[in-house]
C-alpha cells in the first residue's frame, strides 16, 4: 500500500441559508477539503466557515473553481473562453485565500467543478488558461484532476504539480471514470466501493494515482469515506 | 500646498457588456484607483482590465469594497451584521488581489462603496468588523475614509493608517460632505472645483486631509480631475 | 369556530440543487400555498413544481413576494424605494402567474415575505406601491397582512380585500407578534401551539384573524400544522 | 413592396445603473420592441419603463427571452434541457406580461435572444420546449425566428404564427446569415443596408420574411433603421 495517499473532498458548497453536502461529518475523514469560491455553491460566510472547520481537523485547503452559474450549480456546461477561464479563476482563488490567510492556512491546491473540471480536461485552451491563472497565482499549488486529460498537459508545461484523481463513488470501465448518468447500483455499498479502492491501488494501471475522491453530496458520503479510509489507512496515510 | 497629496478615483465599475465611468480618462489624473470587486460593480474581466490600467500609469491600487447588491449597484442601504461585513471585506479583498499579484502589484489601500462606505461610518460594529478584516487581511492597507467618522476610530485603534477623504465633486456644508441628492449646482464647474479644493487645502480645517476623491461617473470627471490636478500639483504631488 | 378559516404556508423556497422546507409534507394540510417567485428564493423549476403540487392537493395559490437578495433570503431589511417595491411586485406576480395559468390555476392571493413584508407593514409609501401594484395586476388578489398596519390601510382604500394573518409559529405578546429573536420554547410543542390557536379564535380581540400561517421552514412544521388542522377543522374548513 | 412589413429592435437590455442600446431613438422608428424580461439584460423598472415608451409610440411588444447569464449578456452556449427552456420562458413571459397589463397592452409576440435563439434554432426538443412554453401561456403568440430553423418546425406544429427574421445589419452569405464574427465592413453604411434590405424585399428567395431586425446595440442602430424605414415604407408599412 503506498504511503501518503491523499483523501479528497468537495466542501462548502452550501449557499446562504440553504445546506448542501456531508461537511461536518466528512471533515474528520479526509485529508484534503476542495473549497467552493461563491461561483458555483459557497458564499463569503460559508467559506469562512468551511476554512475554520478544515483547519480544526488539520486538513489542507485547496479552491474549488466553478461556472458562474449558482442556479446550475456548475453543472450546465457554459461556453467560456480562455480568457474568461483565467480571470474566473483568478477571482475565486484570491477569494479563498483571504479566508485562509486570516485562519493563518495555505492553499495547497486547485481542483475545478463540475461542468468546468470536464470542459477543461477536453480542451487543451481552456486548461491553458486554467493553467497559466493557477501559476500566476501561485506557483506551488498542485493541480487535481484526471490522469491523461489536457489539464495535466497544460499544467504539467507550466511546471505545476499534478495529483491524479480517483473517483470512488463515481463508476469506471475500462479506467474510464463515468461521471455523469450514473445509477447507485453501479456504485454500490461502501464496503464495496472501499474494496474497488483497495484493489484499485494495487493495480499498477492505477499507480499514479494520488488521492482519491469521494463527493460530499454522495448518497452516504461520510460512510464511503469512513470505509475507504479504514481499508486504505491500515498502512499508510 | 502640502505635498504628497492623493488624488483618488472609483473604478472597475463597469459590468459584462456595460460600461461605466470615464476610467480611460481618469487614470492618467490619479495617483490611486479603487477598483469594485464584482459585487456592487465589476466583474473578473473588468478588475483584470483595470489593474492592468492602473498599472500601465503606476497608479496605486485599493480595493472598492460594496454590497452585495449588482442591481441596485451597491447604494441601497442594506441590513448588514458584523460578521458579514467581515466575510464580503475578506471576500473582495481576496478576489482583488489575486488580479494585482499577477499584474506583480501591491494592494495599497481600501475604501468602502456607497451605501456600505456609510453605513460603516455611522456603526461602531460594522466599522470594526470591516477594519478587522483589512488588518487580518494585510495590515500595511491604509483605510480612506471620512474624518471623524466611526471607520477611523476603528481602523485606528488596529493601527491601520487612515486616510482623510475630501470629495471634490460633492457640496459640503460647514465641513459635512452631502453624498446623496446635490444637484449639479451645488457642485459647479471643474475650476469652480478646482478654487474650491485650493481653498480647502489652505483651510487649517481640512490640514489632515490625505486624499481627494472624483466619482468617474460624476458628470464631467476627467475634467474635473484634471483642473484639481493643475490646481494642486503646481508645487506638490 | 367560524367556518372557511384558511391554513397558510410559504412554500416553493428550494433553489437549484437546494432543497428547504417541508413542501411535500405541508401542501396536504393547507389551504393556501404562498409560492415564492425567484427572488428572496424559489426559481422558475421550483416555481413549476409547486404550482402543480398545490393543483394536486387542490390548495390556492398567492404570490410570496421578497426583496432582490437571494443570499439573504430575503430577510435583510434593504432600502427600497416605492418605485422598486412597484416593479419588483410586478415582476413577480407576473412570472408566478404564467406558471398557474398553464397549470389551469388562478391566483387567490398575495404575500410578502420577511423583511420586505416588515417593511411595508410599517411604511405608507411602501404598502401604497405594493398596493397599487397589486391592484393594477388584479384587483381580485386578496392581500394577506397583519392587522393593524400600514399595508392594511393601503390596500383596503384601493378595494382590495384583506385577510388577517396569524402565526401560529410565533410567540404572540400582548397582542404583538414577535417575528424575529424568539426562541423555541417560546413556541411550544404542536399541541401547545394548536390549543393556543384554539384559545385565539375564541378571543374576540382575534375575531377578524382570516388565515393561520406556519412557515414551512419551522423545525416541526408539518406536525405544527397537522395539529392546527385537527384541532380548528373539527367542525369547520 | 409588400405591405404590413415589421420592423423590429431588442429593447429593455439596459440594467441597475448601466444603460445599454439605443432604445429612445429607436421606438419612434419601429413596429415591434423584443423588450428583455430581466434574465440575460433588463429588470424590473428596465422592463416598466421600457413598456411605458413602446405605448408613448404605439409599437408592438414582444418578450425577448435569454439565458439566465447576466454576466454573459445571454451570448454565452449553455447546457439547457428541454424543461429548464420551457421553465425560463414561460418565467420571463409572465414577468413581462405584468408590466403589459398595468399599461394596458397586450403582448404580440416572442423571441428568443442571443445563444438561446441559436440554440434553439438547432434543436428540436429546445424548440418544442419552447413553442410548448409559448402556445400553454398565449397561443396567440407570434414566435420571431430564422427561416427553416427547428424553431419554425415545433412552433407551427402547435399551431402558432412564425414570423420569419431578416437580420439587416448582419452579413448574409448565400442566404445564411452570418449572427457572430462580423466585421463592420461586411454590414455597410446604414444607406447600403438600407438597400440591401430593399433588394432582399423583391427577391423571392426571401418571399416569406414578415419582420426586419436591427439591434439597439449596433453601431449607429437608428442611423440604419431610419434608412431603412425611409426606404420600406414608402409604399408600405
Amino acid at each position: 500500500m503506498r504511503t501518503g495517499l491523499d483523501l479528497n473532498c468537495d466542501m462548502g458548497e452550501s449557499f446562504g441559508i440553504y445546506r448542501y453536502g456531508a461537511d461536518q461529518e466528512m471533515m474528520p475523514l479526509i485529508t484534503s477539503a476542495n473549497i467552493a469560491c461563491g461561483f458555483h455553491g459557497g458564499d463569503a460566510r460559508v467559506m469562512r466557515e468551511t476554512a475554520a472547520l478544515a483547519r480544526a481537523y488539520g486538513v489542507r485547503v485547496g479552491a474549488h473553481i466553478g461556472l458562474p452559474d449558482r442556479e446550475g450549480f456548475g453543472r450546465r456546461f457554459m461556453q467560456m473562453s480562455p480568457n474568461e477561464v483565467y480571470e474566473i479563476s483568478l477571482y475565486q482563488l484570491g477569494a479563498l485565500e483571504a479566508f485562509l490567510r486570516v485562519e493563518g492556512m495555505t492553499m495547497a491546491h486547485v481542483k475545478l467543478h463540475g461542468a468546468l473540471y470536464m470542459m477543461a480536461a477536453g480542451d487543451k485552451e481552456l486548461s491553458d488558461a486554467f493553467a497559466e491563472a493557477v501559476h500566476a497565482f501561485n506557483p506551488l499549488l498542485s493541480v487535481y484532476t484526471l490522469p491523461g486529460c489536457e489539464t495535466v498537459t497544460s499544467a504539467s508545461r507550466l511546471g505545476l504539480n499534478v495529483v491524479y484523481e480517483y473517483f470512488a463513488d463515481r463508476p469506471y470501465t475500462s479506467g474510464k471514470v463515468k461521471m455523469f448518468g450514473w445509477t447507485p447500483e453501479e456504485i454500490g455499498s461502501p464496503t464495496e466501493i472501499a474494496a474497488r479502492v483497495a484493489v484499485m491501488l494495487e493495480d499498477p494501471a492505477y499507480a499514479d494515482i494520488g488521492t482519491i475522491c469521494v463527493h460530499s453530496d454522495t448518497n452516504g458520503a461520510p460512510a464511503i469515506m469512513g470505509a475507504i479510509r479504514d481499508r486504505v489507512t491500515q498502512e499508510a496515510l
